[in-house]
Order: C-alpha cells, then sequence, then structure tokens
C-alpha cells in the first residue's frame, strides 16, 4: 500500500518535521561547523542514520535527507576540500539513501532539500543559480523522493529560482525561509515573501532556522495575513531553533556572539517546546518541525503536546511519560514532589552563570548579496582578509 | 599484542574517560528519566553502541558499560516494571558486550560500574547490600572487562562496601563519589572519604556526577590534601556534571529546581569544559571524564585541551578544528572573524532569558540514608505519598 | 536686570530641568507613595526647598514648584484626607514661594505645573476638568511665575485642554505626555500627540515619566518626525524616567510589578544619563530634564556632558570632576586606577542579585479613561474594591 | 531630665542608628567621592544638618557627626587641597554643632566617630596614630558628645589603639570594622577581631561598611561566637552596606568594579532591609544601622520591622504605612492590587539591565598596610603612577 503523500496529511491533520541534522551531529563528531559538511553521509552513514532513527522514535512523520549545502559550488568555496573527496551527487544519493531506509522502519515520507547557493551570494544571475539546483534536484528525482523542500534561503529572489525548479518535478514543493518578522535581506516583507513563494509554485511556505520559535511564529503569522490578503491558499510550515534568540536582529543567530560554539544557555527546554508547537498549532501551523538545536527530545515534546489532535503517541514517549511523570519513580522525594505539569510549566530556569548577561548585542553587519564582503571563492581566507574583517568588525560590530 | 591497562596508563600520563549516557540517551529517547532505564542495553542496542561509537571518536580511552542502576534491587524499585522483562544479569550482559564491541574499533579500555543502592538507602546492612554487588561484579568478571568503577555513591560507608567487593576480582579499582567540597550525607569530609576509598582498596579516587566541573575539582582537591596527610598515594579521578552548579547545595544537581528537565540554560559550553580539563590536570587528576550532561563534543574539548599532553588527536577533532578554526571557512564575514582562539576563550554566553534568575534555591531537604522518607520499595508511589511530599515540600523546601 | 526668559534661553542653548521630587521626597520620608502628597510643600517647607536647592546646585535652570497632582478633587480622592487639612490653593500657594525663594539664589526661572485629573478619568467633561486646572493657574499667575508646564498627561484630549488654560494667560507653555512610541491611552499616535498641543499652544512639546531615558527619546524622535510632518514649530522637551524599563507595556513604569518600592535595581547610573544626555541634544531636545527617579546627580551628569555646549559649570560639579576624575585620591590604588572615562563609559553593572530576572512582566491591564475600573472617588477603596481587584489581576495580570 | 545614655538604651531595647553620609551627600552634591570632603560641614551645613533632619525623622536614634575621614593627614593626602581650606578642627567643630542641633529636635544621642588612617597605612607607628585620634577626639570632648564610635578600620591593631584613645575618655565606645566573614586585612579572624576590641575596652562591638545586610550579620555572628567562647560581654552592632554584595572578595564592595559610580542596580530595596533589621534583631544585634547606600527610607524601613520591639513609630513612617498600603489610594487599579505584604515580602525585583551580568570580579588586588603601593603621600597621584596601576591592574586584577 502506497504511503499518504505529505499534500494529503496536510489536509487531514498535522504533520511533525525532524530537526536540525547539523548542529546536533556537529556535537556527536561528524559535522564541522562553518562548511557544515554535508559529506558526513559518505564518511559516517551508520552516524546520520542513526539520528533519522532518533527523530523517526520521537515522532517525525518526514525524513528529510542530509542534502544541506551538498551542491558542488559549496563543497569547494572558501578552501573547503570535500570536493576533491566526494562528488555532490554522492553525497546527495547517500543522503537519499539513510533517508530512506529508517523511512521504511516506519510510516515517514522523504524529502530532498536544496538551499541558499554561494553562486547567489557572488552576485551571479539565474541561470547558474538554477543550474546548481537541478544537480541535487535530479538526484531526489532519481530516488524518487516523496516531496522537496527549498529552505534556507535569506533572499526571495533565490527561493523563487528554487522553487521553479521543484515545481517543474511535479512533486509537492515546500519552501522556507530563514527570515524573521523585519523580512528577507534585501527588505521584503514576510507577507510579501510568501506571496511570491506561493505564486512560484509553493504548496506549503513558512519558515525555518535563524530565529527563535516565538518570534518564528510572529513571521508565520505575518506571511499567514499577507496570503490571505492576497487571496492565496498554502499549507504554513515552521522549522525554527531551538535556541532563545529575543536579541537577534534581522539576521538572526548567526549574528549573536554565541553563534556557533556558546549558544548553549540559549537551548529551549521541552517545555518551551511544547508551548510552541500549541501556539503553532492554534495558528494554524500544519507543518512543524525545528531547524538548529532542535534535538529528537526537542521533536518527541511537538508529538506530546499534539498526541490527541494526531491521535498517535511516539515510540520515544514510551521513555518520557507526559509532563515529568517518569519522576514518581525517582529514589528523592522532592524530585517525585515534580512529576506534575504545573511544576514544570511554570518553571523559570536559572543559567548558573551569574557573571554572564541574558542578552547579547548582535553583530549587525546588515549586508547582503551583492555586497563585496559576501563575494564567495574557492580558496581558502588569507590572512589579509581576516585583517580587514577586525578592522571592519571594529568599525560596524559589537560593542 | 594485549592493551595496556589502566594503571600503567595513569602512570605514563593523562587517560579520558566518557560521557554522561543516561542523560544523552534520554534526549535521543532511549532511557526515562527517573529510573534512568539501564533496560535500554537489551531494547535499543544499536542506540548505545552508536553513543559509545561517538565517544571513542571524541577520545574517550575508557568504554563503560552502561550498568548503571542496573541491580535487580533498582529494576523493581518504586513501581519500575523493568525488572519483570529483564534480569539484571541480562541487562549487564549486553552492556558488557555492547562496549566491548566498540572498545575493539580502537584502543580503548572496557569497566564494569556498581553505583549506590535502594538496599542501602532503605537502611539495610552490609550483607544485603554486598551481595547487590556481587551479582553486577560477576557479570564483569565473565566477560573479563579491564577494571571496575564504583561511582555516583552518597556514603562512604557503602562505597567501601564496594570497594571490597571489587578489590576481591584482583582487577584495577576506581572510586568515586557524587558528593561537593562538604563531603558525603552523613558529613564525613571529602578529605577522609577519599582516605577511606583508598583504604578499602580503591587503586584510583575522586567525584562523579552531582556538581560542576569546577566545583568537583574543588572537592578533588580537598580529597588530594586528605590523601597526601593521610601518606596514602591513588590515582585522581573526576567526571563531574556538564552544567553549570554554583548554586546547588549540598546534595548537588539533583536539589536544583531544574532537575532533570530544564537544565538547558546551566550546560557548559565547550571552552568551558577546556578550562575544566586544563584545571584538572593542572591540579594532577590523571583520570578526566565527564558525567551527566557531557555530550561527545564535550569530551571532545578535554581532549584538543590535552592534546599535546597525550601526543594524539581524537578522530572527531577532523571535524572540528581546533578553537573554531572551522569558521574560516563560513560564508558571512562576521561570522570569519569570530575564529579565534581569544574570542571563544573569553566569551560570556547570554541567556536569551531575560525573565529567567542566574541562580536558583535548591530544595534543601537535607535527608540521608536512614530517613523514613528515604525508604524505597518496589510497589509503585501512591496518591498519599505524593501528599505528603507536598506538605513537606512546602514546609522545607524552596521558597 | 530682568532675567532672560524661557524661550529664549531655548533659541540660544540648552535648557536643564530639574528631578523627580516625590519619588526623591518620598525617600527622604516627607512624601507618600500613591497619593504622592502634595502638601510637602505646607508641611516641611525646609525639606522641599533643601531638593531644591540640590537641583539648583546640580545645574538646573528651571525650578518647578512642586505642584503635582495639587488639585482639590485630587487631595480628597479615594480616602486622601490632604483635603481636610489643606487647601489646594495654600499648597499652590507654599509650593511657588518655596521654587522662588531657591530661584533667586541663582539665575534659574521658576514653571507652575498641572498634570492629568482624576475629574477626566472618572469621564467628567471639558468643563469640569479645565475648572480644576484654572484654580492652579490663578496661584501660578498670582505668584508671576515664569511660565508653565502641562506634564504627565496620559491623553492628548485632556492635555489639549489644559494648555488651552494656561495659554490664555499668555505665559509660555509646555506640554508633556507620560507616553511612550506606541501613543497615548487611546491609541493616537505620539506623532500625533505633539502636532495636537503644538495646535493646542504649546511652545514647548515633549514627554515625561513613565519610559526610560531611551525609550522616551524614541517617542520624542516620533514626535519630531509628525511635527515637520504637519509643519509646525515647537521646542523639544524631555523628562524621562531615571529607571531603566526596556519591558514596560504601553502604560510604563506603573504597570511593571516594582512600581513604585522595588525599582532600585532599574536606577540609572549617572553614566547612563550622560548617554541620554547627549543622544537628547543630538535629537534637538533643548529642555533636556528628568523625573521620577532622576536625583541630583542625574541632573548633575547632564549637566556634565552639556558643559561646553552650554558653557557653564554647575555648582555641584566641584563634588564630582569628571568621569570620576576625583578617585586619583583615593587611598586604594586600584580604585584610583579607575578614574578615567574609559572605565565608566564601557561599565556593565552587575545587580549583586543573582536570584532576580532581568525583566519583569508588566500588569497590562490595557484600560484607561471611561473604563469603570478607573472611576475615582472620594471614599476609601473598600475591601470588596480589593478583593475584585485581585480576582480581576489573576484573570488579566501578570503570569 | 538628661536623655538616657547609649549603654542604657542597648540593655533595655533596640537603638537604630543613621545611615550613610558621604554616599547620599555625594548624590546630594556636597561631597565629592574618592576623598569624600568631611569639608561639606563647613561648606554647606544646611544641606548637612537636612540630612540629620531626614534620618531624625526616619527614626535614629543617633545623630553621628560627619567626622568621617576629617583628620589632619586626610585632608592634606594625595594632592587633596581641603586642608589648606579648613583645619581638621574646625571641620570636626561644625560637625559636631550640626549633630546636636538636630538631635535636640528629638531624642537622639550624639556620636563622633573616629575611622582609619593614612598614617597606619602608611606604615607609621602607634604614637603617630593615635596623635591623629587624639586630635578628634579633644573636639568631641569639648562638645561634650554622648559616646564615640571607631568605625572602618580594616586591621584590628588601629582600631585597637583607637579604642584606647577613646576609652581615656571615660565616655562610652563602639569599634565597628568594616570587615567580612574572612576577618581582618591581616587575616585575623572575625571572631578574633571582636575579642580585641572588647579587650581595648569597646562597649559595643560589631562591623560597619563593606559588604550587604546579610553578609555582614554572618561576621558579627562570627564574632559573637569569639566573644562568647572568650566569655567576654559586648553589645553588638551592625551598619552594613545598602548594596547587594554576594561577589565580593575579602575587601568588600571597593574592590567591585561598579565602586564607588556604578552601584545602582545593586541597591537594596526596603523590603531587603526590613529582613535584614529582623534578621539582626533576631541574632541579638541591638544597635541596628547602616553605612553607605543607606538612605533615610531604609532606615525607616528598619524602624518599622521594629516597631513593635522598640514600641513608638517614626515620623517618616506617616508617609508611608507598612507593606505599601498607601497604595490603596493610587488610581490605578492594578496598583492598588499591590497594597499588601505577601507581594512586596516576595518581590524579586528586575534590574531592566538585560545586557548586564548580575555578579562582577572583583579586582582582588589583596595588598595590605605596609605594601609599597598603599603608601600614601600629600602629592597628587602621579601620571607614572597611574600607569603603574595600569600594568599592575592588568598582571593582577579583573579578567
Amino acid at each position: 500500500m502506497p504511503k499518504k503523500g505529505i499534500l494529503e496529511r496536510l489536509r487531514d491533520g498535522v504533520v511533525i518535521g525532524d530537526g536540525g541534522f547539523v548542529f546536533q551531529l556537529e556535537k556527536r563528531g561528524y559535522v564541522k561547523a562553518g562548511p557544515w559538511t554535508p559529506e558526513a553521509t559518505c564518511e559516517n552513514p551508520e552516524a546520520v542514520k542513526q539520528l533519522h532513527r532518533d527523530f523517526l522514535r520521537a515522532g517525525s512523520d518526514v525524513m528529510q535527507a542530509l542534502t544541506f549545502y551538498a551542491s558542488d559550488t559549496k563543497l569547494d568555496n572558501r578552501g573547503n576540500k570535500a570536493g576533491q573527496m566526494f562528488t555532490g551527487k554522492a553525497i546527495n544519493e547517500a543522503a537519499c539513501r539513510l533517508a530512506k531506509e529508517v523511512a521504511a522502519e516506519g510510516d515517514a515520507l522523504v524529502a530532498g532539500g536544496l538551499s541558499q547557493t554561494p553562486t547567489y551570494l557572488s552576485g551571479k544571475g539565474k541561470k547558474e543559480v538554477q543550474a546548481d539546483f537541478q544537480k541535487q534536484v535530479k538526484v531526489f528525482l532519481d530516488n524518487n523522493l516523496d516531496f522537496l523542500i527549498c529552505e534556507y534561503f535569506e533572499h526571495v529572489e533565490e527561493i523563487e529560482w528554487a522553487i521553479e525548479v521543484c515545481k517543474a518535478t511535479g512533486k509537492p514543493v515546500a519552501g522556507t525561509m530563514c527570515i524573521g518578522p523585519e523580512g528577507d535581506m534585501h527588505g521584503i516583507s514576510a507577507g510579501e515573501c510568501a506571496v511570491r513563494m506561493a505564486k512560484a509554485g509553493a504548496d506549503i511556505v513558512g519558515v525555518n532556522c535563524h530565529f527563535d520559535p516565538f518570534t518564528s511564529l510572529e513571521t508565520v503569522r505575518l506571511m499567514k495575513e499577507g496570503l490571505e490578503k492576497a487571496g492565496l491558499k498554502a499549507y504554513l510550515m515552521a522549522q525554527p531553533l531551538a535556541y532563545h534568540t529575543p536579541d537577534a536582529g534581522k539576521q538572526g543567530f548567526i549574528d549573536l556572539p554565541e553563534f556557533p560554539f556558546a549558544l548553549e544557555p540559549r537551548i529551549c527546554s521541552r517545555w518551551d517546546i511544547q508551548k510552541y508547537a500549541r501556539q503553532a498549532y492554534d495558528l494554524g501551523v500544519r507543518y512543524i518541525g525545528g531547524c538548529c538545536g532542535f534535538e529528537p527530545y526537542h521533536i518527541r515534546a511537538v508529538s506530546e503536546e499534539l498526541m490527541k489532535e494526531r491521535g498517535k503517541v511516539a515510540a520515544a514517549t514510551e521513555k518520557h511519560d507526559l509532563w515529568g511523570g517518569g519522576l514518581v519513580m525517582h529514589t528523592k522525594p522532592w524530585v517525585r514532589a515534580r512529576a506534575k505539569r504545573e511544576f514544570w510549566e511554570n518553571i523559570k530556569p536559572a543559567s548558573g552563570r551569574p557573571y554572564c548577561p541574558s542578552m547579547s548585542h548582535p553583530d549587525d553587519w546588515g549586508v547582503t548579496a551583492g555586497s563585496k564582503v559576501l563575494m564567495q571563492h574557492s580558496e581558502a581566507t588569507s590572512e589579509k582578509e581576516i585583517k580587514e574583517l577586525e578592522s571592519h568588525a571594529k568599525s560596524k560590530g559589537r560593542k
């Protein structure tokens, strides 16, 4: 019996996405921060597969193949040697295979993903950028994946080009931008971005990455309003960070000084995520998942919050019990006393860091595609470039 | 060629332990908080094995079999049903096998571990408590593990009994208590605890769990002074939390309201852990690892800080580069500007939580073995017991 | 030689206002929080006079008579007994006299002030409200004060009525509302409020109270834009709180749970105020003072920051030296090392309160003039009313 | 009828001291931080007198003449020009007169005070140091003050010398050191300090300044234990800071980077001070006052907390009402809802400073009397000395 498709699932209920692969695999030791090395699918397939399985158990309905930044141009950017070891094709092939194998262990769909390219950032045109996309999409089609996701785009123009390429395949297409309530990097409003994605052919539109769950839902709300105003219909999708970012500027968490190696104190608790899941659902979002920072237990929290709406329980919930219920088995009586919703729902967790502030100043460079300082190249960053960055940082940057 | 033993390794250099299995497997969805279900070794062996492998890659020299709380009496405590599904023997057997398989993929040793028992907490005597230990130790011997660890004991008397049992096997023995600078739950000083562990036969003594890295090192320092004063020799060991706990009382993080489901803002960064590794080494600690909260990337941080002393590099460092060096490949120039030691060494990370405090009041019930409220039983906690806890909490507890 | 008038001073340079009388006199023990008892001018004239003198020394160019909430209707509101002891006339007379006496010790002007009335809040009409104002204005005229200030109004309609009354006297008139960037309590934008005040006859317009210096300047910026768009001209004025209120909602600090008895951790340092003075000046504000929380040393900070622009030095600066210069005389060497601008300009002062958050949730009742719960009356608040408040607070208020 | 003496008052009940003059007068504009210019008594007598009166109204039973740092040697230290304008005698005379005048307005006693000298800090001997003290004491005797206070000493040896000089007058003598639980600057324990002060002749012993109320009470507790162990009797006294200093090291708040110009976020609320007054009383402290940071409303809080024990009400309480009771007259209903003890007793006030930490690192230079860097001289601090300080600060100081 064929699996029910993504659009049917969205029509009939709520779909849970997966969490953040590159951040989690970085912590597990298989991916490098910065280039976010997608070659992990070839180098350590069992680690990638295990993470897919963790998410499946946690309640994910979609296994997204790990194809983030897996374009040939990215594998060869700024001194990246990955392109000399693996072709983009090999990496994407492996990603598809691993996702499909785990999806088959449950009732999950498999999606292939495109994301923004150094090609666009360096000011190249539509043809060259779409050529990048087509290479990846070909692999997704060869593997007959269930649907396609264009995600992590900062410029609506580039995601339109991506959606076009995907739409041509006949598969359902989702488009999510990594923008906040202020809109895209060229100042186009969130509402307008949603409209343009839908018009380009996206069946599902929304946001992913860059902002915390609550800021992201604010962006989705603006997108929803934009679509309604334009008389367009599309399913809504949210895959935010699992980091608190009330202090992030327009470029999101990338601009915060803690990115990417000191974000720990910002990690959302499972209770934060349950709140997010409820608010997302109430807003009408029907594809609810996560991006960087989302670990399997965060996805489980989404699934537990929406247990009733979904009419099913994730396998990993067997190892949780709702609202800390498992603590009734703890040996210490005062810990058993925490086994209740009222306790966890209202906790204001301390950081244990009395010498640290609660907010940071973002870098706020405010540059975008076309800016000279954003030009990408295949040579490693030179000493001279680093020096220029430092003096630029002093003039523009954090105080 | 036989592997070099633990005592020889400690004599010749520094040994890196592994991180916290139960907390990490809880987040991955395979272990339940509260009973900390060790039956994961039977239920999801591939998940346990993958975590061993993550730690091996990160630089761990020891694979510790997942036998925490895997005594028959614990499997049957307070409504725990695990004892009806699996025997302690089966769980311990599986744990040994998984650890051995991964250890063989590198040059790691395998250790079996004992921890405190509900039997002792309920006021039973030496004979009964040692009977619990002997069952587990038998499995460790049958599997010919390399050495034994008695860990997570709050009462020095109980760990003496455990060390005795282990010592009788002829294997090297490590003893670590989950105590802070204030000493054990009966008011015995840290220095005296170290002396008693060494006299009972421990070759290696120290602390694990319950406190943050820096508090834990303070405890080890007191232990070191105690040993020196008593003219005793033992290798020093530290396997602390990867959570900041400056506000914890005598019972450690268990007493903090955030335990165990809202500890996120307290998680140590990799840079915190590098400081810990350096300070531990300088203090003379030669077995350096972690407990709850320690993820693979934290162990990698220990290994990177001590790279020179160890003369080797962990496999996972290939996916890191020291001090954020991989960021030179990032597309955003201001992120590339963070690719340096000076930046990460001095960062004071914000929590992104302006409505939360930086410290919490611990529960401070201050009860210990023999107290009625600590008596364990195999029945599930009743409604009436919960009610009593709440009124007790109100009178003793957090304001 | 007659003193130069307020409008001439504003035309030629920058005028420094005074600070917050009622909060400071409350701390000194002469005014009661809640009714903010203006009868202090009759009861403890020497205390009021001393505070005028403190501000004069600190650099204030204006002595504002302490006539805040000194209308007969306010003296008799909600169980206030002041109206039975003193007439509004007597209180206003004393206030004028004290301000004039101290002004004569320097080159300061004297201003009389009107503020919002319980009459308006209870839904009464223009005639009744203006009758309240006329009583106070008569005293100001009898004392020949130099100019009039309408301040602390939440509704633009009411301040228009006040400005009208003042304008009729022929004296220069200033109008400042206690609103933030969101505008007045009926949703009228800050820009529109400025336009309406100017059209009603105000020579000087701006904001006072309710928000911190930086939020207040944002409001003034919006007012400035409104005036420019409407082609109107008026001098700009700012007299904000000396409390940090980044978390305040539309009603400002009144809504914060710390109001009015636990605001200490929010008090601005002198360095915060120097930043405010500079930003205010750069924005074009020419009447720069403070409201609640502003103590004499805060006004001195304004005067020191603008020393060059003003071409004069406040008397109290003799007891300060710029940027902590006096510390070169401290006995401790490390304190002497702090005697420099770079140190104080960049300090991020700790709260010493690790169990407290950095932000609060405002009450956000969101009621305004005309709402039943805002009706004022002369009887004391009853037990029943208090009970209703509590249940209302639970449903609407802080979580 | 003669006033009841200090010892009789302490025997029969509790005595309330006054607050901090130099910090409060600095904010009012009459005293310079650093040299803490006691010549204010000659330059602005009415301002000094008003502050005495504020404290009298707030409930102070003692008017302490403003003679802090008013020794001839201090007036001439490090470029201080005060010694060229006023003799120490004139300053002390004026201080006595002002305190006596206000004391006569109520039932307050008048005390003269000695504090530590640059002479001792520079390594001079007993004879020279006592000569400094005798000059001031002569004025106190000429003015027939009621008793003498030796306060703000960091070295027990120096305060012994001061107590000796005072004791010889036949007046009751109090001795308070500005030390914390770690003891004096030469490592003498708090208990031993108390014993030595009592043996030198102090009728009253305790602490003042440098630490927050709660840390200071911990020190007094240690002093109490020391006295009991030695079989000595003395009344206990506490006059702590009104700043939270959980992070201060051995030298107290002087070492914190916020000292003295950015301490605002650390200021205690009136509710903090009520807790302090209760705890002090319960510990057996019978002379309860404050030092730097204590404003009139803080002293009123002491008096309100101990109203029942004292059987009297401070004049300023008329302008307060207990536990925020005056708020029932506020126009906003949600503010009226705060008019209760439960609300204020439990508030955790936010700082409104999300970019600031809650704790600071103290400078921790750890130098003391005899150290070259502490030598005092009458010349102003030179450029060269400042440079040396900076390099020293870098090597020793804050990271």
